[in-house]
């Protein structure tokens, strides 16, 4: 087992932050085939796979999740703790904080579309932390 | 690899338990670092992690759920065996079963304001048996 | 750590596959206790726990889907490729491509009406591959 962290940069407001070039290269030499487990620290951001493609990662995904929980509604966790961020956990606690890729040969399996994303749904910038773990 | 269960009492309805307390006593002796794998028994509840405040836990995410998947419509899974938790198995599927946490040291390396959670969807007080798997 | 693969044809559509019992067959053999992660590769499909009877499987998951991320309103993904799938990336990438199932002995240690699922968004037939890894 070992484990690294990979760190990034967000603009929060569902950010979304292509993660796959930077966990490729810390793959490239591992040998054999094995699994990459990745968590992000924090409750407001989430890690999913996505096509990263600009309709999607502008645009689509952003819509769709306004409209699923949006961000102009009253949330009672915003009332106690006098923030605006209510959406955000929620948003993150719907698409989880952890995934798990397979790779063979320092290279990850997913698909040619299919990229790992980090997803920031908090209401401002943020360094984010993932800790990955490979598991051989 | 070790193996162990988690049991929890749950109201049903959303009722969402913080389980990072007994796993994190599960894990304090595990030396170095790795992984916690956990996954619920049963279509009906789920696990994630949620910031575990009562403004989230008693009322935003159970109005969240209730907007996306409402109880109060008609389901074909209870029409046709004349139960009441067809919205139940839909937000469990869509939040899913199972969860894997990195540890090290003997300590969860979730963040501060970032619990585990099982969240049980079902529509009456259910005893819910997590399988908890320590991957090294 | 074995590798396999497992391949299924499915008509898109929020088209719902049980794919335990090929999976059982892939564990029956395996001596010990274990988990096995699945990960569908693409970005229109994913993984997650249902109870396989036909209210859910036939009506009520594809109704909520519909609900949530419908098929029938303008995405940009659409028009910028010409093509009609913008809600199949944005369910899968909700739901998740990876799930981890624990096993003992030969067996899951999913609940009895709790069966493995692969859910194709896309937008007509496909053939995919689920990638499974078996940790001992």
């Amino acid at each position: 087992m070992q484990r690294f962290t990979l760190e990034f940069n967000t603009e929060g407001n569902t950010d979304i932050i292509n993660v796959s070039a930077e966990l490729a290269k810390r793959i490239a030499d591992v040998p054999g085939s094995g699994l990459v487990h990745l968590f992000v620290v924090g409750s407001t951001a989430a890690l999913t796979t996505l096509e990263y493609e600009q309709g999607l990662v502008r645009h689509d995904v952003k819509a769709a999740m306004q409209r699923l929980i949006p961000d102009d509604i009253p949330y009672d966790h915003e009332a106690t703790w006098n923030d605006d961020n209510g959406h955000s956990h929620i948003r993150a606690s719907l698409l989880g904080p952890d995934l798990t890729i397979p790779f063979a040969n320092g290279r990850l399996l997913t698909g040619e579309y299919q990229q790992v994303v980090l997803i920031d749904f908090d209401t401002s910038p943020r360094r984010r932390t993932i800790i990955a773990t490979i598991i051989e």
